[in-house]
């Protein structure tokens, strides 16, 4: 019975995200929808990105957060276009939480949306946005064996970056491990070293995702 | 529709872990509801917390996990009774799994069962399993502003365990920060600041969890 009731409310909500999808794929706009714990970087991550590819790429912001505008307030500071979502208690975004937003953002003027989840490993992986790519980041205090004890998100992401490199040497986080556990749940993973702090590997990142928004554009991806 | 739903789920649960809490009573057994995002040291605080107190006291725990035995190995090292629960996915424990968990436990030799929730910061603070108290653990890298962002976990729980807290000087975390935004959800929080690794603080956080065991076995608590 409970079962029941949770595929049909997937259901719905995977046929509002293939919407988006079309939506999305009208406009060559290539979207992420990126994933994490609480507290991982996800916003973080968000600031440096955007700070390097602004006013370049034209970058959109959906802000998924249970509750406050914290986390708006600290992009909308670039200058470019953010929508906050308030869940009110909500442990994920869902696909028609996504559709109201767009009501709110030009997507024409637009080459790269980004939309930051709630902070949750375990619940956003369910239900798909309308993204063409997931991004999971893994922070080095979180430990190396997060892959294995949370495996769909890591098993649904294109990308997995590993953040906070610059604290590995004050805690027992062995990189190779976490490495070699996130590929045994998902070998194609693409996968990023870096520390958002430090800048750290932020180069590599930023490139690969300068490409997935090109090929994305030109049909390639 | 959807929160009918939700409220049946609710109820369904509430209803057991009155049940739960009435064995919990009858045998004067005080029982932890451990709660976190991943990664911020619940199994480690369960660690310290054993190897100081057992055999003293008689401790079980019921270790909540998505998939693996990881955290189950690492307790029944300690040779204490430990039963894993694997939601196969799901986000969160139920009373119904604690109920079941319950027959692989002699709660007669016990003084202190400890329950591991899914490192989760949202979807285990809707759900009650039993517990006298709900112990939340915060720990520095994910950030000063979580309770405010996500409020029913602190709202909820009677203690609050900043840890990691010897990771402070290389984050931009500020604690009294942390604690000022801890009780404005919740003034009544008992907090202590910890750090498993170099074991600062521990000692408060034992004697409060020893007086609990004891005032409640007396009936005070």
């Amino acid at each position: 019975m409970k079962i029941t009731v949770i595929e049909d409310i997937l259901k719905a909500n995977d046929a509002i995200a293939a919407d988006n999808q079309k939506i999305f794929e009208s406009k060559k706009l290539y979207v992420i929808n990126l994933l994490s714990s609480p507290g991982a970087g996800k916003t973080t991550l968000l600031e440096r990105t955007i700070e390097t590819l602004h006013p370049g790429y034209r970058i959109g912001v959906i802000e998924g957060d249970i509750q406050t505008t914290l986390d708006a307030e600290r992009i909308s500071k670039f200058g470019i276009p953010v929508v906050q979502i308030n869940t009110q208690g909500g442990c994920h975004l869902e696909a028609n939480m996504i559709k109201k937003a767009l009501d709110n953002l030009d997507l024409n003027s637009m080459d790269l949306l980004i939309i930051e989840n709630i902070g949750n490993l375990v619940c956003p992986s369910n239900f798909k946005l309308g993204e063409v790519d997931k991004v999971t980041i893994l922070s080095v205090p979180e430990g190396e064996e997060k892959p294995l004890k949370y495996p769909a998100m890591f098993r649904e992401s294109t990308a997995l970056i590993i953040n906070k490199i610059d604290l590995i040497s004050f805690t027992n986080f062995n990189i190779t491990n976490a490495i070699k556990y996130s590929l045994s749940i998902n070998p194609s993973l693409k996968i990023f070293e870096i520390s958002c702090t430090t800048r750290e590997g932020l180069d590599r990142w930023i490139n690969w995702l300068k490409a997935r928004v090109e090929n994305y554009r030109s049909g390639i991806a």
